[in-house]
């Protein structure tokens, strides 16, 4: 993974709880994406999209497809980090949120995530076209940053 | 990620457990992860590598330093999978875990993990040799399976 | 809290997982929550309670009220437990479950839980009474060794 | 459990995160629990207690021996919430503390928690005094509110 810091402009902040921390002394190695979800979370719902159960069980079903997580540093107890997120670009009927852990003092690169998102249909749980209402968020909000394939003409 | 299902000789079952299962009424995808760890922890255990608190502050110090997972498939509440697991190979100073995740009645495919471990020093926390007894240990569990680089000859 | 040990019959497996343990290399408090909810739910599915996403947002809503629990000995990583589960009793929109964790092998007693769960309207939200179904279920299931109150006379 | 809400004075601010959310809903009961954890580790630190792995390890050994909870009201993703924590009452080798979460809006009550912790002998792992540095922090921390059995006179 290698990305370009400078579009990465939504930020989260977090401070590492102690049960976060597994026997190493150090924070687990999965729960760096539940700090990527924390921001990707955060990112949609100031871009106005809705993220509450009912919304997730009757309008949309969104689905991790894959996950690429680099560790670059280990980070403990009480730490403050920030979480860097942007969906970098949308398909068809997928979307890819790129984020970066940094530490809050310092700007340490902590770890680097890729998630790809699919848009299933709440009837048959197959793939379906990311809907024109999301693409046209997601292009006011990151403007030309984001490379957008499809929609609306 | 594409494995090669026949290498996978390990297994380690599992059942989701309610509280695995989150508001899209489906598995979390930072739980995938943990279903690959407990894969992986059982490997070292029968391979004979002590795994508990105290080895693994005094001896030696193994971090995650990459994950790729692919999902394929949602899995809910009660499912039984199965996890299969491998070191597939041995660099200079890390390792690299492949791990699969079926459903145990059909063998659906559920996910493919890469987990890239590297051997980290007590003292200083940089990279260092993974060390002969580990790479023996590996070599007489995979056989001509895993691919070993460098290493007492 | 004192438990009658004779009284509770069923019996569920548990192992501890690499990641269940904190910083202090002790299972986290926390966790052993879960292991009584492990064996509730086990309990409830064994004896003909459908448990599922759907039937919880459809039927019944019941949530717990009250928890307590005693801690009676750490437990670490790989460590095999028994959780033995039973509803002591039901009152009109309440039961209560008892939960003991003991070690498999020698039975150290390792924490007693007491959950009051609460039987909710799903419209209103507000307490409701134990249907029947249920509580003829566990008198089934428990025979004489469950105090009800209420239902059908 | 009935507090005296005019003597927890110490609060932490929380925002309940979308994987907290069970399959119902609302946040998971055990979550609860690190909700109040939170608080008493924040308390814990202000006042001068050093909380880290290292410390952790060498220094002292403290662990929750009981936990009593009762849930007053659910809480759904992105509440905010208030923690509120004391020490209520130190004896010869345990201490109490008590912890009210209330919604941050209203001041709604949510939960309420008393959670007995004992210090043990890190060498044998027994119960052993709590130490009068313990003794004397809380005492400045908390004034008369908290009532201390023992110690230097």
């Amino acid at each position: 993974v290698s990305f370009d810091r400078a579009k990465l402009l939504f930020k989260t902040s977090i401070v590492v709880r102690n049960y976060e921390v597994d026997w190493q002394g150090i924070v687990h190695n999965a729960t760096y994406l539940l700090y990527c979800e924390i921001g990707r979370i955060e990112y949609l719902r100031r871009m106005g999209v809705l993220i509450d159960p009912a919304a997730i069980r009757k309008e949309s079903l969104i689905v991790v497809a894959r996950n690429e997580i680099d560790y670059l540093r280990p980070v403990g107890f009480g730490e403050e980090l920030m979480v860097l997120s942007r969906i970098a670009s949308i398909g068809e009927s997928s979307f890819r949120f790129e984020s970066m852990i940094e530490t809050a003092q310092g700007g340490d690169r902590v770890a680097e995530n890729t998630a790809v998102h699919v848009w299933l249909d709440q009837l048959n749980g197959r793939p379906t076209a990311v809907p024109d209402w999301f693409r046209e968020n997601v292009r006011k909000w990151e403007g030309k940053n984001v490379s957008i394939l499809g929609g609306k003409p």
